[in-house]
């Protein structure tokens, strides 16, 4: 079955040829249909901004490594058992790349994000067809295209981070990073009651979209004051809720000085392996006493992604789509920055609509 | 000074001439400012839906009873110590009708509501003047015209139901009674993150303003199955969040019917003072595991109520203004039910727009 | 295998011998030890409060009704994939017998306790052997006896009733209700950082034992004032969180007036079907704000279960055991009131104890 | 009216002399007894361990700074007004020595840390008297003496370190630093129901008292793996609840590694001005999802500090007495390190016990 893989360990933005990691389209076997689990056809898989970091071997070194776990499709086999959700063939799916095995004594605690078992079933979705758990499987609203479907599972992060955040309805927040996760965690925010919600972005077009969808105020971390601009925007309080989807080193710690005294941080992006961002008790845990944390992964978040995203707005998140066979060529794109969000038609002729 | 006020126990609505209830203007001592004092011209004051508890002696007997707790005004004189918050005269100002003293135990424990000396400084607002403590007061936004400010207490009771709703963003809602409170209420809530966002309400144009303003859909409960449609609604999971707006004894039992399990059912309205609610424990309590909650005033909510209010549309809120001097009309008119709202203007000529 | 059972449908304490429910000694079919289940002989096995219930027909009339989930034994056989969590044969466990099935939408939100599928794995376990789901079975600590650990499951809702109550260390507590499950509660919330922590219980016994295991103050409904006492108590405040396990009729209105405004009142027992409790809206959720809510089973709570065990006294909740023969004279003493819990051993000579 | 207070800035444990830092008792003017306002007469004043901080400048340079915080008395006087708390002369009392205003911005969110005023009512109590608001006073319970009374303050910051915790009944938890504040921590913490309770401290005699009042483990830092030793006792799982209460630069890292995944980590004490802890964002709030916080002060914490007060045993903090004339000599023995806490007594004649 063909599938988009990992074939070189590198970065994907190497401008040596010599050592840049590489993406093709691999052939990988068939994925066993247990009795509880669904074979969905893959309509559109994204590429997400891990996947360079996968290509880099943060989570392993041997190729190929297949890719994609943001991925819409079309039910057409389901296991002897998988009946406990009501799933059908021909329904129209996304869902969660990870299982939580509900055994495993993280689950037992209603921790399933440290599930012991998470990567069970985390196979390769940018390929013909997906075989995932039942549990993993959700059906889209009817009025969500299958090409927006691709984006539930980080519309899963942008609730998590929801989750975590604290909100009370009416809070100051600041949102830094203007990539798929921060647009979608801006509309999810926005949607949960912020108040004078503010995009931290350099790129003007991505400012230009946060605008678009909700922001009150931008600002150009490069050549703006940050904290002079949320010291204006906040009258003087901070931001109650500050979160990072940049996943840059340069501009963490100043997330902390534009928090309100008592606001929480949420570091929801990835950052390099061994960085340490320098942070001083004193000023931030004792005297502001701020609560600092992040997001792995999404649980407990996806019915209700399900319930929010015919509310979300994705036009600017799924206009650059490539077929499968161009999956390098998409890949190039994503690097480039040209597109918010680039996503992989994974059939060439679209599979059909579904019976619901 | 002209002050609103019951100057006879009854009901307003008693179509017995001798025993109805009467509101007239009514001419009060002025208030004492004192050193933590602020003097607001009031510019002005909304009917509230307690205001007929009141004239039928829910809160005492003893007339004149000076009404008005929902105002807007201009800052007119400060008390020599009234600095804390940067208040100045001309300041365009609404706020808390309650002052939370800081030092009774209840404050103590971080319940404001239950504060000791929260009628301390209840005074009378349908008035030319009213004086207040400090803490009371808060600054409107310059996108908030007086006559919307004038909401700004109710509002506050809207994120209070919110605070105490636990809604996680994509829950679904449902909110019985479309009168003002049920109105903000469904506004805070989808700002909040509601999804599949439910006014229940017998009149039609109050349904009709719902969906104007957020709801996605509306049951009317004399003429449609409840259950059957929110069954429709939720795809028979039941609302997350039930919200009673209505006050209305027959309603409020049905209310635990639709609520899913493990839901939170608020129960935000005025109700008789012997009304008991029959409640099934096995049913309710302990198979659907609901979790039953009241709100009485709104602590800690003002200032996020200053955020929320220029995001919310009350239009139709706002367009019955009586003058001062035709108070008795507009309480006919607001137990008419023919306005969602009922304003009064408190005086003659419109106080001028403050500094800021 | 020899098993437990309710053989007729009936209430247990009817004096009328013709209609009185019954309970024996049948013999039930082995169970199935699936993949991933675990086969344990049971050492104990406890009657629960609501065995009368099921004898009552509360959940089904179909005769026989297996009995017994309140367990402690040692493993017998593994399934081929029942590795998870580390156990093995010769391992001394107890655990839920309630199998969440981690698949369904109510897992999914994390709200385990309305999984569709939790009756799949509910076997009777006052049998020779029970056999669960790997996710079921905890191992007990080294200083708990098999004897102790049959009481992990009551414990467990116990923890539950804990969770739900939103104590503050430091909180004022009472009890009403000194069966087991007020028992195990007392000393969790005692653990928990309850204080002025009051049992409310007619029976002087299980008074005594309140006292003995942590009760600061007791009192006796029937020959005291308890409004009064609670006054006395609380020093008029009120507790802050009310507990029911009595699921007395007469108890459970009383509880109301003694909790502190904004306080929890947890219904944490079972009441008659049909049993509906007056609620006074405006005393209670307007002008208290108090929160009502039960609880139906304990998802989340076995892992901190077993981490509490060790620090519980239940000497006289295990001082009753008969062998499974005379279980029929097992339950005569339960209902007799005799013990405030009896418990069955279910094989002749002691499972020994485990390799753990 | 003799105050002990910082004459000299500088480090109390300076080896030289010229420039260490220095206290003694000076003659300050008496405070003045607003309408709201109550004296005390100081029976007890415990040293803490900010007044170091204090000495080296850490709030301020303007020498003489009278000291003492943490302090019990009997009230002498009372203002006219003060009278909402039932307060009387004769009663034995103890308290908060930060006023919340209750009229801030901060105040009115719920968050009184963080009163713009809070410093106004933060006088000297190292004295023979102090004027406190009455919102800052709280009767001692008649069990507590008044030598056991000056640690309400301390108590209230332990209090507070629990409810920033998010503990849930069970929870493993573990405490770096055996000083008073780490010693009350983990009385309050087991009372909140810790479980596996292990104190981290290098010093033997401290270790020991953390045994002898609730510490399941203890780890000495210095002699042993730290990890390793979290490891065992943990079964492999970490702690889900972290305390720092040592304030060392050395320890706080070494804490990340020891947290559960999802774990809470408090910095509850006060570290270096410009101390900068390297967080490594990928190990520990991706991957592991930490949650880290700090305690500035404690709001809404006291009323339940009283109510548990009763509950701890603080012998160990209590046994160093010095009068107020010997106030050097008590801070040198405070420096030595040769007592876990230093108390002064403020009046020579002991106050009489009052009335309550």
């Amino acid at each position: 079955m063909r599938t988009v893989a990992v074939t070189k360990i590198g970065s994907l933005s190497d401008p040596d040829d010599a050592t840049r990691g590489r993406v093709g389209v691999v052939d990988f076997p068939d994925q066993v249909l247990g009795p509880e689990d669904v074979r969905i056809r893959v309509a559109y898989s994204a590429i997400c901004g891990s996947d360079p970091h996968i290509a880099e071997g943060f989570f392993g070194v041997d190729v190929p490594i297949g890719l994609g776990h943001e991925l819409s499709g079309v039910i057409e086999a389901l296991g002897a058992q998988a009946h406990r959700n009501g799933l059908r063939v021909g329904d129209r799916v996304a869902g969660n790349f990870l299982r939580f095995c509900g055994t495993c004594r993280a689950c037992q605690r209603g921790r399933q994000q440290f599930c012991s078992g998470i990567q069970d079933y985390n196979r390769p979705g940018m390929a013909e067809t997906v075989t995932w758990h039942e549990s993993q499987v959700y059906v889209l609203p009817e009025s969500v295209s299958l090409l927006k479907g691709c984006l539930l599972e980080p519309t899963s992060v942008a609730v998590r981070i929801a989750d975590k955040s604290n909100l009370r309805v009416g809070d100051r927040v600041a949102i830094c990073g203007g990539g798929p996760i921060g647009q979608l965690a801006l509309q999810v925010m926005k949607m949960h009651g912020a108040t004078s919600l503010t995009m931290i972005e350099p790129i003007a077009e991505r400012r230009e979209i946060a605008l678009r969808r909700g922001a009150e105020h931008v600002i150009d971390p490069l050549s703006q004051d940050q904290d002079a601009q949320a010291d204006a925007i906040t009258e003087g309080h901070g931001f109650d809720v500050v979160i990072d989807a940049s996943g840059s080193t340069r501009a963490v710690q100043g997330l902390l000085r534009i928090a309100a005294k008592g606001a929480t941080v949420i570091y929801g992006a990835m950052y390099p392996h061994d960085f340490e961002m320098p942070l001083n008790l004193t000023d931030y845990l004792y005297l502001k006493e701020l609560t600092l944390t992040g997001v792995f992964v999404s649980p407990y978040a996806f019915p209700r992604a399900v319930q929010i995203l015919p509310h979300l707005d994705v036009d600017e998140l799924t206009r650059a789509v490539f077929p499968l066979e161009e999956a390098v060529e998409a890949f190039a794109a994503h690097v480039s920055g040209a597109h918010p969000k680039v996503v992989i038609r994974c059939n060439d002729v679209d599979v059909q609509e579904g019976a619901r």
